[in-house]
C-alpha cells in the first residue's frame, strides 16, 4: 500500500495503477448505484474524485459516516475519469473512516462562509479552498525567499525577538515582562525596579532586526533576516497586524544602486516562483478573489521597474492633472494615493522612488551630498503602494552621531551600532519587506488577517 | 571589476585572473619589500592572502591604515601561492581602505579572547574564526531543515509567537503587555483588568507551536514550524536560553513508527548536509573546540539508531553495573546520565527511547493500550542526551478529554484543540527539536550562548 499525495495522483497518476490516498471528505454525491467523494489532503486546491461502488461491504453505513470533514484512507485502482473536471479518479476497493464529522455541528458546511466568520474558526479554516490556497502560496513565497538569498550566498541570521531598546519611541512596542502585574517592585524613588525583572531591564518585542543584521553583515558581507516582528499600533485595519513576519537583507560593500537592483530581482524571483509552482492556486485567486492578480504578477516579473527620485516624483505629481486628497509638496511624505498614481496611472508598473528628504526618514539612512536628502528607496507597486522600504546606511561615524543627536536620541543607547562605524566601517545597504503584505498583495486577499494562520490584532489573540 | 567572494577565489580562482575582493583585514605581516594581508569577507574560515608590493602608491600610508579590522577593497591579479597554506593569492594593484580600525581600541586583537569576553561584544564577535564558523554552520543547518521538509512536501507554517494560553502553567512563560507598569488598571474586585490590555486578555510568549501546528497538519497533512520560542526558566546554565528557535514537524496519518523514521532521517540529512557543505568549519571545530565532533557527526549519518522501549531501557539500566547518581526505577524520568549511558556505553550510537509512563509526559501524547504508557519517543545522542522529543498525539476525543482533566487543565481552554478530534480526527504525530541545542551539539561549543547571534538569558538582553 503506497500512500500518494492527491497532487501527485492528479499530475502523474496513470490508469490501472493501485493507489492509496488519505485525506478529508470535501463533498459527497450519491447516485443510484454508486457515489462520488471528493478527497482533499491539502496538497492541492483540487481534490481527488473517489468512486464508491454500492457493492462495497457496509456501503450504506460507510456513506452515512462520509460527511463533509470526515477523514479517510482509500485504496483502489486509478481509472481515467469520464467527466472533464479531472483526468483521473480512484475506484475504491477498501475505505477506512478515521474520524467522522457531525454534519449538524461541523462549522464548515458546503455553503460559502464569510472571511470574518472563518477567522473565528482559524483552527479549521485552512480546510477551505481559499485559505488552503493562501497557505500553499505563503509557503512557496517563503521558500522562494530563502532560495533567492541562499543562491547568492547570503546567510540567514536570527536577530533577537526580545530587545532592550525601545527603538521606535515609547508606545509602539509591546513590553515583555515576568513581573506579577499586581506586585510591580518599585525603587525607593518610586520608579519601577526593572533590575528585578527577568532581563534586569525593560524589554520589548522587536520592531525590526535591521540594526543587528547590520552587525552581522559587517562580518559575513551578505545576510538576511526572516522572522517575526511586532507593532503595538492600535490600528484595526485590513492592512495591520500586531505580529507579522519580516524579511530584511543587509549587504556590506553595497550602495543604493545595488540595493535597488537586489530588491527588483528579489520581487521578480518570488513572483516568478509562485506563478510557476502555484499556478492552480493563483488562477483560483484571479477567478474568485481579485481579477487583476495574475496580470499584476506578470507585470512584476516581466517589466523593468521605473526609478525616479523623490524630487522628480514631487515635480511630476505637482504637474499631474489629478485631484489628490493630500497635498503634494517637497518635504511631505508621499501618501498612498500618490504612490498608486505613480504606479497605476503614470508609469503603469512598479516604481522605485529614491532620495527622500532626511526629515521624513530614519536616522540611519545615509545623508546625500546635498545635505537635504538621504539615500532611501521605496518600492511601490500597483494597488498597494509601498511594498519594500530600504536605504543605504550611514556608514560615517561623525555624520551618524549628528543624525542620532538631531533626532533627540542618545549616543549611549547606540554604542554598539556606532562601533560598527568605528571599526572597519563600509558602505552598506538593505531593505525590509513585510511578508504578510507581500502575500496579501500577491493573492489579492482583502484582509491581511487572512494570510497568516493565527492573526494577532488589537483585542485579539485567540488560538 | 568583478567582485568575488573569498571562498570562490580559494576554490576556483586561477592564476592570471583579474579579481577584486572586499573584506576586513585579519592579519598583516610586513616584510622588507612587500607585505602580506589576510582578507576575510565572512564567506569562509580561511581568508585570502593579499600581497602588497612596496611600489604601490602611498605604500607607507596604506600600511599604517591596514590594521586588524580595517575594511578594504583590493583589485589585482591572482597568482599561484608560494606557501603551502593556500593555493592562490592576490597581488594587489589597487587598494581602497573604506574604514580604519584603531589598534589601540579595537577589541578584537590577534590574541585569543575568552567566549565570555566575546559575548560582551556580540556585535563584533562574528568576525572571529570560531563565531564565524558557528554562524555559517548555523545557516547551513537551517537550510538543510527547510530542504528536508520541502522535498517531502511539508508546508512551513508560522504559528503565533504571542499566545493567549499559559499552556505550560504559571511562571514558565514571559508575559506580553502594553500596560504602563505604574498604572495597571484594576477591576472593581481588585483584579488586573486585562480587558484593557492590548489583546484584551493576558498574553504570553509561546513555548511551542505544536498545538497550532496540529491544526494545520489536519488540513495540509504535513507541516513544520521553524520559529522562535521562549522560556522564563531562571536557569543560568550553558544549555538554556530564554529565547531560542524550535523546529516542530507535524504529520497527519502518521504513527509513532513513522515519527521515529522521520526523526532519524531528519538528523541524518542535517548532519550530512553540514559535513558536505561546511567541511572546513567542521574540521576547525574538531581541531579547536571538541575533538569528537567529526566522529559524532559521522556516527549520526552512518549508524542506524537503536530503538528501545522505556521499559526495556529501565530493565537494562537496572542490570547495568554502573554507579548512577539518580535512581533507576519504572515511573521515574531518565536523567541525563542514564541517557548518556545508553548512547555512549551500551549502544555506542544514537538511541530512540519509546513508550514512557504517561505520568511523566504531556497530556496530548497518545495513551497506549496498556493504559500506563504513552506513544512518546525521545531521540538521545552521545554527550548531549535528548535532542528530539516527539509523540503520536492522542486523536481520540474521549481519551484526550480525560487526560486534560486528569492533569487539572480545563476543557474550555482547549476547545479548538478538541475540535480537531471532533471533526475528521486522524492518527498524527510530530516532534520538536531545539535548534540551538542542535547547533551546539554539532559544533561542540561549550555554551549555547555562543551559537545564537544575540543570546537572551536571565538578566541579559543586550544589543
Amino acid at each position: 500500500m503506497s500512500v500518494r499525495r492527491v497532487i501527485d495522483l492528479l499530475r502523474s497518476g496513470e490508469p490501472k495503477q493501485a493507489a492509496t490516498v488519505q485525506g478529508w471528505v470535501r463533498t459527497k454525491r450519491e447516485l443510484k448505484n454508486f457515489s462520488f467523494l471528493e478527497i482533499n489532503d491539502g496538497s492541492s486546491l483540487q481534490g481527488l474524485q473517489v468512486v464508491l461502488d454500492q457493492k462495497l461491504p457496509d456501503y450504506a453505513d460507510l456513506l452515512r459516516s462520509l460527511t463533509t470533514g470526515a477523514s479517510v484512507s482509500v485504496s483502489g485502482v486509478l481509472v481515467a475519469s469520464q467527466g472533464n473536471k479531472q483526468r483521473i479518479e480512484l475506484h475504491a476497493e477498501t475505505l477506512q473512516v478515521w474520524g467522522e464529522s457531525d454534519s449538524e455541528t461541523y462549522p464548515l458546511q458546503k455553503k460559502r462562509h464569510s472571511f470574518e466568520f472563518l477567522r473565528t474558526i482559524a483552527h479549521l479554516r485552512s480546510r477551505t479552498n481559499t485559505l488552503g490556497s493562501v497557505f500553499r502560496v505563503r509557503n512557496t513565497c517563503s521558500q522562494a525567499i530563502h532560495q533567492f538569498f541562499q543562491e547568492r550566498d547570503f546567510l540567514w541570521v536570527h536577530t533577537p525577538i526580545i530587545t532592550g531598546s525601545d527603538c521606535e519611541g515609547a508606545g509602539e512596542q509591546l513590553a515583555v515582562t515576568h513581573f506579577n502585574p499586581q506586585q510591580i517592585p518599585l525603587t525607593e524613588a518610586g520608579d519601577v525596579d526593572y533590575g528585578q525583572d527577568f532581563f534586569g531591564k525593560p524589554t520589548y518585542l522587536t520592531v525590526s532586526g535591521q540594526l543587528e543584521a547590520e552587525a552581522m553583515a559587517l562580518a559575513f558581507s551578505n545576510v538576511y533576516t526572516f522572522g517575526p516582528t511586532f507593532r503595538a499600533e492600535n490600528s484595526n485595519t485590513s492592512r495591520h497586524l500586531a505580529e507579522f513576519w519580516m524579511v530584511e537583507p543587509e549587504m556590506a560593500f553595497c550602495d543604493l544602486q545595488g540595493d535597488m537592483d537586489l530588491a527588483e530581482a528579489f520581487l521578480k524571483h518570488i513572483f516568478k516562483t509562485v506563478l510557476d509552482h502555484c499556478a492552480e492556486d493563483m488562477e483560483f485567486f484571479n477567478l474568485r478573489i481579485d481579477q487583476s492578480v495574475l496580470e499584476t504578477a506578470e507585470q512584476i516579473v516581466n517589466q523593468e521597474f521605473e526609478r525616479i527620485s523623490y524630487g522628480d516624483a514631487i515635480a511630476t505629481l505637482t504637474k499631474a492633472n489629478h485631484p489628490f486628497e493630500y497635498p503634494v509638496e517637497w518635504g511631505l511624505d508621499l501618501q498612498s494615493e500618490h504612490e498608486r498614481y505613480l504606479c497605476e496611472e503614470l508609469f503603469k508598473k512598479p516604481v522605485i522612488v529614491t532620495d527622500y528628504p532626511k526629515e521624513i526618514k530614519a536616522f540611519y539612512m545615509r545623508l546625500n551630498d546635498d545635505g537635504k536628502t538621504v539615500a532611501a528607496m521605496d518600492v511601490l507597486v500597483p494597488k498597494l503602494g509601498e511594498i519594500i522600504g530600504g536605504a543605504q546606511r550611514e556608514e560615517r561615524l561623525d555624520v551618524l552621531e549628528q543624525r542620532i543627536l538631531a533626532q533627540g536620541l542618545s549616543l549611549e543607547d547606540y554604542w554598539w551600532y556606532l562601533d560598527l562605524r568605528r571599526y572597519g566601517t563600509v558602505p552598506h545597504a538593505g531593505f525590509g519587506l513585510g511578508f504578510e503584505r507581500l502575500v496579501q498583495f500577491m493573492t489579492g486577499m482583502a484582509n491581511i488577517r487572512d494570510v497568516i494562520p493565527f492573526p494577532r490584532t488589537p483585542l485579539n489573540a485567540e488560538f
